[in-house]
């Protein structure tokens, strides 16, 4: 069963699924349990409490959907907005791509507001768009904040600031995929309606839940949503929930458990210290790119990504190569380029439970796959800039103080 | 985290999600993997050829999504029809029930055939709609195989021979979710357009994949289906089929290895094998019933279930309380009576990796159980009549001769 | 790799290796950890504190040696005893005579006392060999707890009590394979200078530990013993328990996280019920070979033993037999008679991790097994016997009250 | 029971215990077994076949053993020698220091030939004594092939060619524990006697086996060897092993199917690529320490080991400082050094299941390391000296190619 078996231990670096901390393997290696025994809702009720706090909400309504990213997408439109509303939605590479063209093809009136890949959204347009519609016929925006296909994170508090300015009253729909509970992520404080993410990102457990988070406004946009939706439907929950029993169908009895443990993780390290790390992991690796002389996908500094870094290559090489022989040499798992930047950029994941020696190793084996593929990287450079970066900024581990 | 730990083994006699076996326990614990490597392609490509062995399909597609059974309704329904399309349903019992909802809520024009709980889907009426549509209007059957609230089997062949009958080219859309590789189940033989199941129910696995198999005229439905789909649409699996990568977005890696472990099982007990297991479990536990004194709520032999017993409680016991009492003194898992049958009927599961001892050990429990609230079984009656029964029928285990 | 592979669960109801719960599994789960970082020795710490909970000990020190119980009966004998040391030691079933074969091959000067198998060890033979004494030649009385191939509980309290009569210093060294965690055990209470138990009995771990405490004037022997021992030298562990680090060599870093979950299990559960479930589970073992019409090994109700039955066949059948085809026909794994008993006896563990309807499982399966070999068993009888005993004495689980 | 948790992944570098694949982790996530069913013996016999081909012998016969390396010591010296035999021993480290306690506490008549610790066993004052021994008082050699603290590897061929030399009778035995599945060992060319092993070494399994081979030779020396033993006796496993049930006394079930994991893994790999891929991680470690201006402790080229590096600091730093550090910051657990070489040396374990990434990571992490305790290590500089040898030196893994 191990079609493509290496010595030592896989160096995952695409960005999701990520890697899995032993805990949370652990926590998931049972049996499965009978969902309405009373062990279960007992359990989910804790984690419906819990996973609130990493999207920094209080007031939010929180869903566990057995479903993907894609799924979680579904849900967060279909339960909220109506065929035909009108909502505005930012182009900035593969994964808002393919969320907008399932915004087109659930039959919204998408106002796609372009970007160059590389680039953040275009919250100007945003503004002016957004200060012509004064009959509010923009039902709501959509917006990635961290496009995992770029390494461009978006700023979603101007988002806020823009709605606010008109008292406009759209929904702000945020795919929070590959940035919650790694970024800095404040639902309440920046006035989300849905944010979303799955479980095989920050959280770093397996594929297969959808986590949402409704504010008010969003739970009461249900009741005039016409879209058609039933495994999706968040009503359907909220009857169970307000039953006790939590679910209204089979739960995954090992996600719950491997969600818990995930959770206890964030909380044992401290939100606010797995957002840092996750900050120190993303500067490091920029400084690396730097070193080696090559470019980051995302054009400017304030749009960088601190959970995913897309590097682009010189034109002579085929980025998917490196992936390749990241993978056939080392033992490496990288990002490929996809769409418009296929063969173009690279990818390195640096989110979930990951810690900087881990990092290290990555860029060490980046930098011998670019000698591989014909760059003539200085070996070390990439790694001594991280590793200086590093020195300065990791912290003892508090629990071994 | 075990909020309702007790010594010994949980004895897990829900209709699922059923006992997971240390097989593919073990095989899933593991980390993440890169989905984009060729290691989950070519574990894929094993899965979805091997995955058709058991719905005993040459010419179907497979769809491994990663849903809940709910979630594989409609991604059978909705890549098939379209809204406003008349679908005959039968209402047998809670799940059928549900998902006629769901039939509702997607828009068709649901033409519900209503039996009393305890009987099957009653086919005359079928055969007389079926005579009666000369042109068509009914586009699709949809049948739930083995309703799992009142432990019926319904009788898909005669299904086939009533549309054959009539030439009618209705679709033939069938939920295998408790019967799929534990009951006689012919995709192919009995012209089943879309067959579903989940994974936690005979294949024994966590819940959270939808398994599909779509006849090629199914798929050819596809073209001209209406319904608003994304994420459950198969196109978009086809697309990445066609590419070789066949993912349009993150499997569960877990699921993927479990899958094959399963299938492994299975294949080495011998599909047959696995299909005469369950029919002897099922047998037992209805002879056991009779031994008690009490009913099966399955009202003819024609439609008794081999992978899950409801049984009649008298009307001065709660049948809420047996599976309490059951969970709180013997850590024994039953099935409660839902809906219609709530308080009434309690459920036996005897489906997935189970053997005899394990069902004498619920047995005898349930014997146990129904003495502490007042019905006058006799110790060891039930036992003792589905011993006698697997004295007679049970073989060698074959690795062990 | 499953070379005998069979469906469902296997019925382990061998008296060691026994069940491991899924608790301990998920604990075990991990990869190897520096032995010398803060970590282990904080988790040693309280396991040496806690494993001395279920000797009932407070003055005795704990060993956790890396080894089986057959290591552990090594260290006991060598640490305390010089070669030549007169021995009292009891004959009554092969693993006493195991160890007495370990006793005499230690060069030990062993004084066998035999008793028929299925009889306990004879104290009035013992009383009477102190009582003569009267020089204290006899430097320690060595005896089986509980003789796991009859199924004989001794009579510790009785030994004390003839060994304080007449003021005797003899070492009392005592093999509590088969009960410590399990039957009643008391350590300080009955004076036993040396008590030893092995991970895969009743504390239901896997194999690998050999643990053992030692009375002070156990540890006070160790300066004189003349015993040549490097391994099992407890004076290593107690450089190592001084220096804070614990282990003089390697310790396997699962065990140990699985002896925490183990012991957290025990303490949940509460040791008094621990006993009490066991208790339990050996009387309607008990009852169950009445109803059969078989006689227990165990000749009189003073020796019966709460964690371990052997069973007399008739002598046209083979026991050997029964166990051979409970495993190829039930998946049940039962014990074999032993020299004097092989064909003899069969023999049902019934201790560790275990509830009553696994139990039941087991009868159900013993009843089928005797049929088949030509035993009239009336199918049903055993389990009613066991089960009407269950009904009247099985508390409610207190986690779920 | 995390007492010290840190994000992400523990970067494991002592010389024992070592990294588990997940392979090998999932082989022993299972329930205890009845271990004299026919499965176990079944296992047990490929094992036994298998585990000859890592120490290179047909004609040795193997023993597993439930004990650590310093069990698997005793039982090598205790079944072929007695009390006041003269062997030859060389002091070189801390392991070889505590073989020889050992062996003198055995009461062997232990000649040590004590050469500076960073050197090898004194070959020369081995040939002069095998020499002057005419009447061949000398009964064993006894020779750590890799002393683990100080990361020398002896010359073991030589060992042979002296006693060849002079027909020198005596037994030959070695402690293979940081060598064998990892460097070139050769049990039946090099005509060595005994050699053992530990699981949780080169093999990757945690601890609990002792892992031995005894020659033709050493098997005849038993029947003469008068020292006392009963649990390492291996007459009590040759007697198992002719009835066909391999086993005295319990085994470890997990540990059992660990090694048929473990032993898989070698051969898919083959075991010359893992000879060469532990050769390249030691060359490369020594690159890392050159280009950091530190010296290797080994103090000549002819005994650098693959497996494990012994660092030399500068006086002004305490090496323990750097072991703690690592821990508290970066989660890197690196090797102390022992006794004559504490607080002067560390040490980098490079053995088991490891990659070239999981190394440069450590290397990364050591240099971040060295400038917090005020070394002035340039950082990248080892880094990058190991990486050009791994551009030249890796190969594709050839599953993959």
């Amino acid at each position: 069963m191990d079609y493509v078996y290496g010595p030592g231990r896989n160096h995952l670096f695409v960005p999701g699924p990520v890697n899995i901390p032993e805990q949370v393997i652990r926590a998931m290696n049972r049996n499965n349990e009978d969902y309405r025994s009373p062990a279960v809702p007992a359990l989910t009720k804790t984690l419906l409490e819990d996973v609130k706090k990493i999207f920094k909400t209080t007031s939010g309504t929180p869903f566990l959907i057995p479903t993907t990213g894609t799924g979680a997408w579904e849900s967060a439109l279909t339960n909220t907005l109506s065929p035909g509303d009108r909502i505005v939605s930012f182009l900035i590479g593969q994964f808002s791509l393919l969320w907008i063209d399932q915004q087109q093809r659930l039959n919204f009136n998408v106002d796609v507001v372009e970007s160059e890949w590389g680039r953040g959204a275009d919250l100007d347009i945003l503004a002016s768009k957004i200060a012509q519609d004064k009959d509010h016929a923009i039902k709501a925006i959509c917006i990635v904040h961290n496009e995992t296909a770029t390494g461009v994170t978006n700023n979603l508090a101007t988002v806020r600031k823009i709605l606010d300015q008109y008292q406009h009253p759209a929904l702000f729909l945020v795919d929070g995929v590959s940035s919650i509970c790694a970024l800095d992520f404040r639902m309440d404080e920046w006035g989300i309606d849905v944010a979303l993410t799955g479980s095989q990102k920050a959280l770093s457990l397996p594929t297969g839940l959808g986590i949402l988070c409704a504010s008010p406004k969003a739970l009461e946009a249900t009741k005039s949503a016409k879209s058609v939706r039933v495994f999706f439907d968040w009503n359907d929950y909220l009857k169970f929930y307000k039953l006790g029993t939590y679910w209204p169908y089979t739960p995954s009895i090992q996600l719950l458990y491997g969600l818990r443990a995930a959770l206890d993780l964030v909380f044992e390290e401290g939100l606010d210290n797995v957002i840092a790390r996750h900050a120190r992991l993303g500067k490091a690796t920029r400084l690396a790119v730097e070193a080696w002389g090559l470019k980051n996908c995302t054009q400017s500094e304030e749009w960088v990504s601190d959970t995913v870094t897309a590097i682009m290559v010189p034109s002579y090489i085929d980025s998917a190569e490196i992936v390749r022989r990241a993978w056939k040499r080392y033992n490496l798992s990288l990002g490929l380029g996809l769409n418009k930047v296929a063969g173009k950029v690279f990818r390195i994941g640096h989110l979930g439970n990951l810690n900087e020696l881990q990092l290290l190793g990555c860029l060490a084996g980046v930098e011998l796959v670019l000698r591989d593929v014909g760059y003539p990287v200085k070996l070390g450079s990439g790694v001594a800039a991280a590793s200086a970066y590093f020195q300065n900024s990791t912290p003892l581990i508090s629990s071994r103080i």
